[in-house]
């Protein structure tokens, strides 16, 4: 397989679907022209192509392993991120005063998607840094932002996040890391901290630990929690690394996937850290990152979908059984459903974007709350989009996908985890009935009356697209009224899943609409909005109903009868 | 997890939902008492829970590997294929003639489920041999037969079917595998055969290949092959090994599941073979075979998504987020999906089963529609099943279920063979919506009426669970009118998966009206089926409308509008 970086559908949902133009006028990127745009797409594309994607396969089948208490990554990951840091693509969002591009999360978040369909266990590497810079960023004290942010933009530091415990997963308040006062400012640091992404790496320099942890006077839950910067060697003020600081890699996880990317057991020890923020508020601090974090893992989702559908075309083209097997109508069916929910996520995950984009460009509460709206959706249905079109894609290779040589099993492997991390599924979908239906369902109110009115103007020049579409989204409409009239929010969870993936469902079938008006209804993007609109669309009914069958069905049922 | 061979589900859809009792009324069966079926039941049930399920972990942790040309097994296989042996489970519907039990395939798919809950790499070792024996009862010479029959049976040989070349898959009559003939009765078979599921193995005794051959007088396509028995060694006339053959492993493959299961590159050179059946009747010989291992395959579904479900409901018992979280709305809601899905394909795998049983039984014309019928709806559907419910296993466990020690990826990747081998889910769909429904849509529409009869029969005892199932039933009868007025095939084929999909989610609900009416209403198996029929059944809508968009929009992309 050759990869082709998807630089142009990128660039297309960011000029027709995604208006991510409106971000010019706004002073924060009024010099993200169009040309510079280009420039930055060209260069991540052909990083990705000509560097990144060449080290895909190495990750899989040498998986980094620990070695005398230091990880040994894969053959390869080293000299790749090397070029990633070079070309200054570790955190193109982050702030210029620290050396960083000060781009658009938009471009970020390419980067991010185009990292993922060439090697989605690197790609997880600048993932975690960018997220730490952004915490950094919003929460650090001016000394800690001078000596870290720099380094860490560069590409010559990594970084790590450090939430989960044994007994402390979604339930993020349960952890029991401590963090005791040295009495010099500094804190130390005692716990274990489970799935730590590239926990600890053989590039060189420091890896920075953010870690979640309790003061002595911080009250049970998530309200006694504080952050802390925890680095692996302890830096003078002018960032050179000195002595080892009291933490390790107990070991790594054996994965399904991302064999390439060293999932750590780490144990602190006492480890010096350094308070980030204020005391005993260190999950809005994590939240930056979690939310940062979020929209890069949707980003995944879009990256191993178009990864796999590149894959399984290829084979498809070359394969002969009855003539090439791309002629057969059941093989096209699935390629073009891989082709048309790839799109479907990425015109999603890039609006949210653009919607973060403009919420920090502008500050307007609207921006920030259709940020706030779109990004359970797009994590979630990205990343089942992911994982649906990677299986597709081992189905199009027939018997050949389940052989691992073929690479197809990978990218299903590799993308299995992002519907779990940073927050699984089931929870950014309780977080969209929840807490992002708190405003009576405004926010997405707000959005469907913007739909409706664009589908309206399509109405004339494609009555048969725009209609389905229109009628989708009063569907949805009800269906939001129906959920914030709910009180018991059990009856909101219950139906939380289904709902999201019809919320996305519409939301895809709008942003094919408008590719399909922005091509004048002739062409490969009006075929692929038919198709959609026609196939996949209809499932919102369905899921509409699932998602309003209230909770009293699953709680009739005792233990004993859902063992029997 | 502690694995609990789901023998009482299995005895309630044989008693309430597939109607195994009216084998009975045979005279083939009419010894396969209530008593005789819970003692077989039983014994699988105690066999798998005790001395299966403990050697499923060894499969995956340390595959069968190649030695000195030589599969050495995972650890324990050896000693729990013995115990299948020993206790005559290997080919439960063997005839009696050749030392089998003669049972109904209902109890060998009963088997094959339970075999699978426990461990699936090693119950393909049976499943193989089942089919093989099946073939050779009804194509091979008395010869050969009494030859092999016995030593099949009894599990001291196993058998292997060789269909599959690099160029030769679903395209079955592209193959190129030559048998010469020598001389003296037996052929000499030169060739490479690819994906051979135990196509050696350390248990001793003999391994029966199967191989599809070309004679030199065979046409091209289908109507030129034969079939014949290659042993790996030479027996003489009392079943006594002699010199090996001319055949040998090449090599295994690395496989994404099954890794307990050796999958043999085969090559052939010159290997002495015997005939079976008519010269190039193979294909009708091998399609007994396949059809049987369909069936096998189904139950493979059912067993993966049982032992997944297990799994999955232990870990949210134990596992505590806020307590347990087994009590959150959105995992009960995903264990109780994976609980009615499992039910609805047992149920449709165990109704086919049932219909083949009675067909062999009476010679029927219709309970032969009806086992064709079903066939490739329960394959497809409940190997889909088995996937997906596997996948919510993972989901449920979070984090923990992404880290292989946990066990609930294993069946994921296990599981995913299934959609594949045996002829992929499309290849199911495409029969059913093309030579199964040659007839006009009669086998369809006779079972159509059947199930509405019953359920008009449910109506007043519980009309919120008749009444969709009815209504649904109507909509699958509008669909297979559609389907059988359509000329041009691709129109078929282009819907359909998702028509065989819509036609197991009507199956489903209706069998999960039956099993509630048996219940009188009352009780967990009836708030199942009111589960299933609010949430799930409502996907068939959507699913029909798919399968009839008919293939114009699929075939409109030319090659490059596929790439762009």
């Amino acid at each position: 397989m050759t990869y082709r970086a998807q630089v142009e559908d990128i660039r297309f949902v960011f000029d027709h679907v995604a208006a991510f133009g409106q971000l010019r006028d706004t002073e924060r990127y009024a010099e993200t022209s169009e040309d510079l745009t280009d420039a930055v797409l060209e260069g991540m594309g052909k990083l990705c192509e000509e560097v990144i994607y060449p080290t895909q396969r190495n990750g899989d089948l040498t998986p980094a392993v620990l070695e005398n208490g230091v990880v040994r990554s894969s053959p390869g990951f080293k000299d790749a991120f090397a070029a990633i840091a070079e070309g200054g693509w570790v955190a193109v969002s982050g702030p210029e005063a620290y050396g960083g591009m000060g781009l658009p999360i938009s471009l970020t978040t390419a980067f991010n998607e185009l990292m993922t369909s060439s090697n989605m266990a690197l790609g997880l590497c600048p993932l975690l840094t960018q997220g730490q810079c952004e915490a950094l960023e919003h929460h650090a004290s001016e000394e800690i932002k001078s000596l870290y942010l720099p380094k860490l933009i560069s590409g010559e530091w990594t970084g790590t996040m450090n939430l989960t415990e044994p007994g402390a997963g979604s339930d993020v308040g349960a952890l029991t890391t401590r963090a005791e006062p040295n009495g010099d400012g500094t804190y130390a640091i005692t716990g274990q901290k489970i799935f730590i992404t590239w926990g600890d790496h053989d590039f060189g320099g420091n890896v920075c630990h953010l870690v979640l942890a309790r003061l002595p006077d911080g009250v049970k839950g998530t309200k006694g929690i504080s952050l802390f910067m925890v680095p692996k060697f302890i830096p003078d003020a002018d960032g050179n690394l000195g002595p080892a600081n009291d933490l390790k890699v107990v070991s790594l996880e054996h994965k399904m996937g991302i064999h390439g990317s060293p999932t750590a057991v780490m144990q602190f020890d006492g480890a010096k850290g350094w308070l980030v923020g204020e005391p005993h508020k260190g999950m809005a601090a994590m939240f930056t990152m979690m939310n940062n974090a979020r929209l890069g893992v949707a980003a995944q989702g879009v990256g191993a979908a178009e990864g796999a559908y590149q894959k399984a075309l290829d084979y498809a083209k070359e394969r002969q059984q009855f003539g090439p097997i791309v002629n057969h109508a059941d093989v096209r069916r699935m390629l073009l459903s891989m082709k048309a929910d790839t799109f479907a996520s990425r015109a999603i995950v890039m609006s949210c974007a653009v919607a973060l984009d403009m919420a920090a460009a502008t500050g307007a509460e609207n921006w920030k709350a259709r940020a706030a709206l779109l990004t359970p959706i797009a994590k979630a249905f990205a990343t089942d989009t992911g994982i649906d079109v990677a299986e597709q894609g081992v189905q199009v290779h027939g018997g050949m996908g389940f052989i691992e040589e073929t690479g197809a099993a990978q990218f299903s492997r590799d993308v299995r985890i992002t519907a779990i991390y940073e927050g699984t599924n089931g929870i950014q979908a309780m977080d969209l009935v929840g807490r992002k239906m708190m405003d009576g369902g405004e926010a997405a109110n707000v959005l469907i009356d913007e739909i409706e009115a664009d589908v309206e103007a399509a109405r004339a020049a494609m009555p048969e697209l725009a209609e389905p579409v229109w009628q989708a989204c009063e569907s949805l409409r009800e269906a939001v009224e129906w959920l914030v009239s709910q009180t018991d929010m059990n009856t909101r969870f219950a139906g939380s899943v289904p709902f999201t993936r019809a919320f996305a469902r519409v939301l895809g079938g709008y942003y094919h609409l408008k590719a399909a008006m922005a091509e004048g209804g002739e062409g490969a993007r009006s075929k692929l909005a038919r198709f959609y609109i026609r196939r996949l669309l209809p499932e919102h009914e369905s899921l509409l109903t699932y998602a309003m069958a209230g909770a009293d069905d699953l709680f009739a049922f005792s233990l004993d009868e859902l063992e029997a």
